[in-house]
């Protein structure tokens, strides 16, 4: 029995800011497997800020576009995969869709926790703020550390992280509630609001200390600020720069101080230290369950909601995660 | 018998450009070494660009600069120093010093090598680029090399140690006369005149397999340059950002593209790589014996002189090393 699934297609490379016309709902038929095959509904997937930077550089052109999703086998002819099974894989902005197995991983979700931490904090962009600080940032315990975009899905994750080992911990947000979650609810030493004052001029009013570690996730300002506070052998993970994604990149001016500082600015995905992601799930599963590190999320339902959920973290749209619902 | 010597006092901050009037020649009378102490006459010194952002920070206000020197040991009651002997100092700015030792090094020249090779490829500046290609760019055989102030102290050791690992290297520097000099004497593959077009346009025509290590002299559009033909895993040594250094920071765009190449940028001085020190004095003492390595020299004499070499920096003045006689 055929199914019926959308999705969601690139139609035009964005100039800045995405439109709701540079995508487009498509509807396709889906056949039923074939040998070796499983098929696949997604549950929830993710809208992340990579996206944007590969909206101009390789999605392809009027086909669906690819991301984090989390589903259950509805039809298996795959040995691999039993119907029922939670599923990852990276085929989101589609409601269902055939696999070989390649790209899938069976998921174990343990029942003491929600389903979508999986999309989270115990998801790709948990293990992104995992590794980028603790592999990528080479965090000490008790050091300085400074997060951006800190009550976002990575941020949040990486600024609990260090206040974990003892770090003296700032983050930076745009809003004063997302501020007030940081310090109330993820324990913060500082969170700094930075569309009410200038970054830099925040960030040096509560860092005594400098920054030993800086975790990108903005780049322009936010990074100039991290450079005028960094320390001797500091070191600046960046993640993403989300400031200059739709415009070219922003400008940065402070780099000289990473000469006499003989600071490390290094760039990271993901697959750069898989060999951790063990440690990680069982370090996270434990914090997650004792509610050590907290996590937000913004839900969005519906795939026709995709378009603007990304769009909308280039407006701060989001507290913590955002994910869209696709059947639950 | 004491002596007269002269100094050069830094008078005023600059700002931008340092200017003459930025300066002070003074004189002063020093007396004859006591118990302990000896009595140095600097041969020459060095005018280096990182002197600039000094100039700004640390140096003292009224009181004489500080810089490399070599110089002969004339009046010695100190057991470690002979009179006559060689002795590497940080004390350049000065004709005369006394010293009861430290900051003091005495110095085996070869004799079949000038003295003056001990300057620059043998002293501080062929150190410099030795262990901020090998040991920060962590360069491997055959790599492709992008080296900027190509024709300067660091740049030409630095372009020169790349091609003799088999590299692909392209330099760039401020004239035509620099760039036949790196083709035709250091033997470069490609040497870009950055005032003749601009750097990201010929740099990307000349490196049709990208640039897999960036020794950074220069930052600003050097950098984003570099960024835009960075390949994956690439390293950016930065040694230094002269371009910046009068006007508060050139600005820099593409660093987003350190993310997905999973890039390392990394500043460094000579002190983070001592334990290769040996190491490189053989190695470049064999270079130059050989001639594997060549090098330039622009000489000026007279202490009075040194305002001006340290200005002519900034204004590409110099062809490789920029040393001041001050005796010989």
């Amino acid at each position: 029995m055929p199914h019926t699934s959308r999705e969601v297609h690139l139609v035009s490379r964005p100039e800045g800011l995405p439109k709701p016309t540079d995508f487009a709902l498509v509807e396709r038929a889906i056949k039923d497997p074939a040998e070796g095959q499983i098929l696949v509904q997604n549950l929830y997937m993710s809208v992340d800020p990579y996206m944007r930077p590969r909206m101009t550089a390789d999605f392809s052109l009027d086909a669906v576009m690819d991301g984090g999703a989390l589903g259950r086998v509805v039809q298996s002819r795959n040995p691999r995969f039993k119907e029922g099974e939670l599923v990852r894989n990276g085929f989101g902005f589609r409601e269902y869709f055939l696999s070989d197995g390649r790209g899938v991983q069976g998921l174990e979700a343990d029942p003491d926790l929600p389903l979508t931490v999986y999309m989270h904090a115990l998801g790709g962009t948990g293990f992104t703020a995992y590794g980028g600080l603790l592999e990528i940032g080479q965090l000490k315990d008790e050091e300085q550390v400074f997060v951006s975009a800190a009550a976002g899905a990575v941020g949040s994750v990486a600024a609990q992280i260090a206040r974990l080992r003892g770090c003296y911990v700032v983050g930076s947000a745009g809003s004063d509630e997302k501020c007030e979650w940081l310090r109330a609810e993820a324990g913060l030493d500082a969170a700094l609001n930075y569309r009410a004052q200038p970054i830099a001029k925040s960030l040096s009013a509560v860092t005594p200390r400098g920054v030993d570690v800086y975790f990108d996730n903005v780049g322009g300002e936010h990074l100039d600020a991290a450079l005028a506070r960094i320390n001797t052998l500091g070191r600046i993970a960046v993640c993403g720069m989300i400031s200059g994604y739709n415009d070219g990149g922003a400008p940065v001016k402070g780099l000289a101080a990473i000469i006499y500082g003989r600071v490390t600015i290094r760039g990271f995905v993901a697959t750069d230290f898989l060999a951790v992601h063990d440690r990680f799930v069982s370090d996270m599963t434990g914090w997650l369950k004792s509610g050590q590190i907290k996590y937000q999320e913004t839900i969005v339902d519906g795939l026709e909601a995709a378009p603007e959920a990304l769009i909308g973290l280039f407006k701060g749209a989001n507290s913590g995660k955002m994910l869209v619902r696709l059947a639950a």
